[in-house]
């Protein structure tokens, strides 16, 4: 949930203006996103989104989302397309920060993914895989091992605020899972926060996905990781194997998964665990008080976290 | 700016589906009405606001908001009209709360109103007055000298720490502004609550007022007095005469302003100054820490009433 910047109008109709989409004839800010201000904005030629990039996304990481999600979108991904203003420039100015109009998504995300949407999830994500093979620019991941380093010390000092011996816990699991991280597996452009809410499902079609703000260069077999934890764990924290077999085994029915990937599958996983675990503690721990976004709950991804942690291979996750 | 409930998937399609306006394309919560969730809701017929109206709304009331944005609607008011389920009814319930969908509106809200933007307001206001004058139910004005004993009462003993002296200052007014309150100016349906955020502009022309949640049965010259408040001050806390002019000039040319109710202009101003000094000072006072609502700030009003009750009669308003 966001909005943060307020749009006046006289400076939306300014910056609508340099685009070749009509008039303006509704902006609504939209409970999307936790990262920017969004608003839907409806133009005389169509629905759009607006997005203002606020302080958490890096001006000089933009061309490589918006080029990302260009290249995606003419490859016939269905993610959104940035709408370029009559200077050819997709990134501009509005209320002192970069903002951008990309193409509107039909759909609604889902609360309780089925395994139906699992699968719709894993066959999409292959897909993203294939179209961004040959994206040539590349983002290193601020939130791998390195980026997961400096979030545990900048934790551990206040961790136990939020769980008794929790700072112990993720010191000790980062180095576990440090020291065994992969180097040798396939890389690509990962979306690496492909959670529900970030996906749009129309009818029985995955319709869209959004919010590339994270995505980067990285190993492709850590995104189906982000996947098991983001859609296969029930609410009552329990794995759904079913779940897990239905997206990895329709992602690998587009993209083969070799040997070295799926062995590494358990410990991406809690890898990927540790990663949501420590951006929402570091949330949790430094969120301003009365600030508009509530902050997620971190203990989820540390229920997530020990469960991978006590699983034993593939078996666990019913992949074998 | 509010989304207070998140409606799942699933639910948003059993309720969208007693309608006769087809499937669900999209649903985004959107920043816009303090009281309620708020969705812009897109389905295979158009865009429509579906609102679950959260607890500062009486249920009791709805029948009466509903029924007078339906009289309005189809006299030709640019407000939302109800759309009925297929039961013909146009109040349900999502999510444990009642809920309504209604026509989408195009249009921008404008934040530094223009002397144009005045003029527009203050003819809608006298055109929706007309139209509401065979509105059959009755709603009384829970905030107008009863409602704001209530609220002098409840803030009294905290009103300091907002400003030191602020308590006496508000009992004094509150004493001077009901001993002098009118009785006989004629009455009808009033909107009570026309601030800029509630009326949508397209071009030159005024194309949607919404957020009918205060309206009620009062003085129809408080409705004028409420827009002097909401749109004749400047953001410096000067009152423009220039504006004030265009607003009650234009209402006047749509509504004959009787002399009893030109003449209690500046009274009518000063109470509505009072009543949104006292609900936003109630608000600040009372909401909960780490609350999605900002609460407006109560000292913007404090500065209104301060003016009107330092000018004598309408001269100070430009109005003579």
């Amino acid at each position: 949930m966001a909005v943060y910047t307020e749009v006046p109008d006289n400076d939306l109709e300014a910056f609508v203006a340099r685009y070749d989409i009509g008039g303006v004839l509704s902006c609504k800010g939209i409970a999307e996103g936790v990262e920017n201000s969004n608003f839907l904005l409806q133009s005389e030629r169509g629905s759009y989104i607006l997005t203002l990039y606020e302080k958490r996304v890096k001006p000089a990481d933009l061309p490589f989302f918006l080029g990302l999600i260009e290249h995606l979108a003419a490859r016939g991904i269905a993610c959104p397309t940035p709408i370029k203003a009559r200077d050819g420039m997709a990134l501009g100015q509005l209320c002192g920060r970069p903002a951008a109009i990309v193409s509107f998504l039909d759909g609604i995300s889902v609360r309780r993914p089925t395994v139906r949407h699992c699968q719709l999830v894993g066959e999409a994500l292959a897909r993203m895989h294939f179209a961004g093979g040959d994206y040539a620019a590349t983002r290193p991941n601020d939130l791998s091992v390195e980026g997961w380093r400096r979030l545990v010390e900048a934790c551990s000092a206040r961790a136990d605020e939020v769980r008794p011996g929790l700072a112990v816990e993720i010191a000790r699991e980062f180095e576990t899972i440090a020291a065994a991280w992969p180097r040798d597996l396939a890389r690509g452009v990962i979306h690496a926060d492909l959670f529900p809410d970030n996906v749009f499902f129309l009818g029985d079609r995955l319709s869209g996905i959004i919010d590339f703000y994270f995505a980067c260069t990285d190993f492709l077999a850590y995104d189906v990781a982000v996947c098991l934890n983001a859609w296969c764990f029930e609410l009552d924290g329990s794995f759904n194997t079913t779940k897990a077999r239905a997206l990895v085994g329709a992602y690998a029915r587009q993209r083969h998964l070799p040997g070295d990937e799926m062995m590494a599958l358990p410990l991406l996983a809690r890898g990927s665990a540790l990663r949501f675990l420590l951006t929402r503690l570091y949330d949790w721990l430094n969120h301003p008080p009365g600030a508009f976004v509530r902050p997620k709950d971190p203990i989820e991804y540390l229920n997530k976290l020990r469960f991978h942690a006590g699983v034993r291979g593939l078996a666990g996750y019913g992949l074998e």
